[in-house]
């Protein structure tokens, strides 16, 4: 609702959302201009960096500063051929969103241009291309999506990109940035995926620390697919981790994405964007390789966490699915004996005609289905995954990928078997 | 297959299993006695500590060393009237595992009296009674088991204990403690998990020091359901952690339990078993209070991690079921938008007829629905759990315990939305 009378006045060419500074009565107010609360549009409303919504009388207002209104900056092709070509694609979440000050929803809605200027230091960095792929919460994306992302990807390097960076929502990032490990094979050129824990509008932001460690990763010599973000909880570092070994463990901290059973491959220190390497054991850029395209994907695919008292139904659910990966108890078990109900599961799984693949809810370590009987019984039902540590995460993709590319059973039951990029160690490692 | 001619000569008293050392050929062997290879008895066979088995002429065998036959402790209940009285209570798992020769495999198939023998120190800290509830693999258990343990533990307690251990398997330790700790109300004395993550026949086990440490938590001052374990990969300490905030993070390692959000309460270091407490937020030992046995359990309730591209079934398969915990994305999230398939789940959660849960895969940090429309979605159709920082496996022990106890719905929704046993905590600390 728009503000009337007084307010109106004061309020000029101030819009909603606008960042003011407000003097009233010996304080300083700084916040976004609010929409009016309700019926008393007499009264200017701020939500301050705080969080908390701020009401203030127009009579008392001694000052009001609005945003100072920059001119809008045409971002233009312009090729500086010293630097390196990067291109960035707009997958959506809370990097390229904006509050709505209607409703206070955050909602991925940047365009390429706003992303561009919001962070200028990038275009000093690199020749900067933007464009919108589609602008999706992550948690609503599918399989279809790491599909095209995948092919945007290719495209992009095909064209001559010297690296890519992926805004891409943070809930399931490290699901895509598997899948396209496994997709974009031959990588001649860094792909990075990037996202913030908190949005714009925010004084703990990410974004700006987050896209410009993103972006010197894609213009580096690491031609591989990997997740930039906050190393810790302050803004100095960024740490880049392998695409199919991070998870994102924490809901909301900016520190949320961890490497699981490895080392990140570099941190990337903020401002100075120095790269201290911490792995050695990555593909080095080459322009003269050829980026090779496996897409394919297959969407009967269930993700299935095992548990006490578990239902036969997570399994019998998914008769003519292709494809089930477990999320065991500790080295890789699911019930199956000792009750009525437990040993219904065991059925289920024997009855079940795709591939079956065990991972681990204590996400780190190794499957081992040799030591305990349990495990026994599941290898004998041809359970695939022993010895593996993929991240459940990373085996979900892997499966996906895997039954939407392999010729038969056999050649996919292989490529199960096969460290396509990384997604399980030979050895492991105290780190 | 029992060994014949020479060999059987060398063995004398020595059995299958048995430790031996064996001097051959200006070398040393110490192993364990396998049984004979197939058809070749005439060779003896020796599992050494590194896992591999090594095939012996008896010829060569310079020397062969059986174990010292020691005489066997007949365990009394001999009462020393200083000492606090502690009841074992076996449930299983590695803790009290042996390894069977004959197959390799590793079965909770331990007695109470070798369980005491086995541990010597124990007996000096306290009085020692223990007895076998059952002999489970953990990953067998269901909450049919909870509730007989939680039964078993308030009896000891009634009959005077002033503390109770519980020998448990490992994989589903934490749901375990998460479930006791909300049936074992007013507590007066600790009752402490505790579990092996190395069988007794491998050196790197951690049998010892585990329980060692958890007697000694037994006897303490804490009146919490707790689970003792490693700290890290050395034998030099042990942690107590809380029972609704613990979490098995590795599959194999002996540090694998890790406190989620809080602090352990406790570090105790082996082998001096001094206590550095690191919370001071515990109930008191009160050997006053009773203890308030609340150990029903609804069986109907399933666990669903939600992952990219989910299947609708993964909810509308539980129909007739009285409650269902997602294990979300980010801060609570399940796909419910953007594609028609996405729609569906939101549908069939629209019409599941018992409560939600919702919970984070990310693990660590707080559920909150109210950010992004996703979680607004969730909230609009009764999902509870906002604000909350319970992990996955507290929240679906809970929701068992809650519909097990609960007269009616709605008080089943006020319980959720209180904290019983510390499961989740008004502010989150960085730790």
């Amino acid at each position: 609702m728009k503000y009337t009378g007084k307010v109106k006045k004061l309020l000029k060419s101030v819009k909603i959302g606008d960042k003011v500074r407000v003097e009233s009565q010996g304080e300083v107010f700084k916040g976004h201009l609010m929409p009016r609360a309700g019926a008393s549009g007499g009264i200017l409303v701020l939500k301050l960096g705080n969080g908390y919504n701020i009401g203030l009388k127009p009579d008392k207002v001694k000052r009001l500063k609005g945003p100072r209104r920059v001119k809008r900056v045409k971002v233009k092709a312009k090729n500086d051929k010293k630097k390196k070509s990067i291109s960035i694609l707009l997958a959506g979440g809370t990097i390229s969103s904006k509050v709505d000050y209607r409703t206070g929803a955050v909602k991925p809605a940047m365009t390429a241009d706003e992303i561009i200027t919001f962070t200028p230091i990038i275009r000093e960095l690199a020749n900067i291309k933007a464009r919108v792929l589609f602008q999706l919460l992550s948690e609503n994306m599918t399989p279809k999506q790491w599909n095209i992302i995948a092919k945007e990807v290719a495209k992009e390097v095909k064209a001559g990109a010297d690296g890519v960076v992926i805004m891409h929502g943070t809930d399931v990032m490290h699901y895509t940035s598997a899948y396209l490990s496994y997709a974009l094979q031959d990588l001649p050129v860094p792909v990075v995926l990037v996202g913030a824990q908190r949005s714009t509008d925010r004084a703990s932001c990410d974004t700006h620390v987050n896209l410009s460690c993103a972006v010197k990763a894609a213009i580096s010599d690491i031609a591989e697919v990997m997740v930039c973000m906050h190393e810790g909880l302050s803004d100095d570092a960024c740490v880049l981790h392998q695409g199919t070994r991070v998870r994102k463990n924490h809901s909301s901290r900016r520190d949320a994405f961890k490497s699981i059973g490895v080392l990140p491959f570099v941190r990337v220190y903020y401002p100075s964007l120095e790269a201290e390497f911490l792995r050695d054991d990555y593909a080095r850029r080459d322009p003269s390789r050829k980026i090779k395209l496996v897409n394919g994907f297959e969407s009967k695919v269930a993700l299935v966490k095992a548990h006490p008292g578990m239902s036969p139904k997570l399994i019998s659910s998914f008769k003519g699915f292709k494809g089930l990966v477990l999320e065991g108890t500790g080295l890789g078990h699911v019930p199956v004996k000792s009750s009525a109900q437990n040993k219904k599961v065991l059925s289920a799984l024997k009855k079940f005609k795709g591939l079956i693949l065990m991972t681990s809810q204590a996400i780190d370590g190794r499957v081992d289905m040799n030591v305990y009987e349990t495990g026994r019984d599941l290898l004998k039902i041809g359970v695939l995954g022993n010895y593996l540590n993929m991240t459940p995460e990373a085996a979900y993709a892997k499966m996906i990928w895997v039954l939407g590319n392999a010729k038969n059973k056999e050649e996919a039951k292989r490529l199960i078997n096969t460290s396509i990029a990384g997604e399980f160690t030979e050895r492991s490692e105290v780190l």
